[in-house]
């Protein structure tokens, strides 16, 4: 595969992350660097892998499932990182009911012995019409 | 200067050209490719510079004013590439009057043979205390 192919995979790896609740395969994903950025969804700027994996841990130990569908998705590698953007489609299922919204995401890859891994993460709500209802979600 | 002090400049550089209206040099610190990506906060995402720089023309054609305070910089250089992190406190002066909200922002940088240019700017409200009146705007 080509690069831009790679990373689509890593990107597309980061999500089913999400929507598994796999913090397994999310601590895979990202670069276990200092300087790694995520900012989830009208939530403050999280820095460092200590501080962005333990907001994984504390996402899946909720009784919340996600499901993302992705669109617009845009890849481009600049030399040994890359940037994904994305807009994400959240449903989200809790015990009180569901609820979709939509996301605007930027994420940059770079490019490791063990392959692209994702360094920053930035959600944000994006206004607009839902056009149907959250899909069911089993677990 | 070392290249955390280049890009810690550049960045500096794409704030003052928002606070001073100043479209030339938002056009100077900007890498002119298709592959760059804008998101004002609560903006739908931008791509390409034709529509990000048509988008900064809108902004600095209207009868406002910025004032633009940041918090908590960070600047990593990785290769060719530099993640800019921070807290972005907007003033915003009108004939309508004054608002000051807080805003996320990541800005990715790229290295060119003209220096430091922003390929990315991802900006997203973020919800705060805002502890002191907008300061006075004079144009």
């Amino acid at each position: 595969m080509n690069s831009e192919a790679l990373v689509f995979e890593a990107n597309r790896r980061f999500y089913d992350a999400l929507s598994h609740l796999d913090l397994e395969a999310m601590d895979e994903i990202w670069l276990h660097e200092a300087w790694v950025v995520c900012v989830h969804p009208g939530w403050q700027m999280l820095r460092g892998w200590e501080d962005v994996g333990e907001s994984w841990r504390r996402i899946f130990s909720g009784d919340i499932g996600y499901q993302i569908e992705l669109d617009q998705i845009s890849v481009h590698v600049h030399g040994e990182t890359a940037v994904v953007t994305c807009v994400e489609r959240i449903a989200v299922v809790s015990e009180e009911g569901g609820d979709v919204s939509l996301a605007t995401s930027t994420n940059l890859f770079v490019d490791t012995p063990s392959g692209w891994k994702i360094a920053l993460h930035h959600g944000s709500p994006l206004p607009g019409d839902i056009q149907a209802p959250p899909p069911p979600i089993v677990h």
